[in-house]
């Protein structure tokens, strides 16, 4: 389906409480273990959300609308989350609450149909629209949802024996981009 | 790490509330929609769930426990949830109901370390353990967190534009087995 306004805010609105649900009093042998050597925990991917809550989404939408192509944007800094944040429970809060802001801020930005075309530059993938952004915002939600997932499920890899035959997620690699 | 109980229940206490505050409320066009023919919608995963906490996994561990290796599991049946339930918010009002007799059930067992390694006969995979058994319950619960987060990724595929090469979700292809 194309970008829709409706239903991106609709899955953005659901991914801190999805988080708290799944998170939240879990033990640190779930949550603070992450998949070897420079992967992250699902503490990690919390964290990484937070910065990017801060500095990303919104702040690259007001760059489209107000400077469309003519400065592309700030680069994000997916590491930029390092040292913040000491447990799950304050940094679910803290996404939770910063989420809130941004999507108060949309709803401030009270975008027209024709605004979703407006263009901004990207500093490594060029030209995207204001759309393509917030789409991005969204599977952006789902793929750390999915990585988070996959974290958990990597701590039980030994403990299902013979079925890790039939358990996808502990087959996934990540896919990420290197 | 190995398979802990009190870390399992955690776990497995948590999925419904989770995928409740995901799901619950959004519009069909992320959650009826699936990754193409032969595929399975969100709908579809919280039907297989609802289908396994009936057929699946207090079954097996009774199995195990009242006649070991002597009768092998019954086949479980992954597409045995197609005709049941109509609509998202009673499955997953179903699924949290079904979940929490499971888990009244696990604790009734009052299950002793060493019955955690009693052993009974998988059909296809032989020889599991009890404990085999329980940690695979979450990491299912995990595998179709997974899923369900590339189901609904998915259709944001074309409207995310160039960043699609950064979303790592967008190159899963489920890794199911066949």
């Amino acid at each position: 389906m194309s970008q829709d306004l409706s239903n991106t805010v609709a899955l953005l609105a659901r991914t801190p409480a999805a988080l708290d649900a799944l998170l939240r009093g879990l033990s640190v042998a779930w949550t603070q273990r992450n998949e070897g050597d420079g992967t992250w925990s699902a503490f990690d991917v919390v964290g990484h959300l937070i910065h990017g809550e801060r500095t990303d989404w919104i702040p690259r939408a007001k760059r489209i609308l107000e400077l469309g192509e003519a400065r592309e944007f700030d680069a994000f800094e997916r590491e930029g989350f390092k040292g913040e944040g000491k447990s799950m429970g304050p940094s679910l809060d803290e996404f939770a609450r910063l989420r809130s802001e941004s999507l108060g801020e949309l709803e401030r930005l009270n975008l027209r149909p024709e605004d979703l075309e407006r263009r901004g530059k990207h500093p490594a993938l060029g030209v995207v629209t204001l759309s393509q952004l917030l789409a991005t915002w969204a599977a952006h939600d789902l793929t750390h949802l999915h990585q988070i997932s996959r974290i958990l499920a990597h701590q039980y890899r030994e403990a299902v024996g013979p079925w890790s035959a039939y358990l996808g997620v502990l087959r996934c690699d990540g896919h990420s981009a290197p």
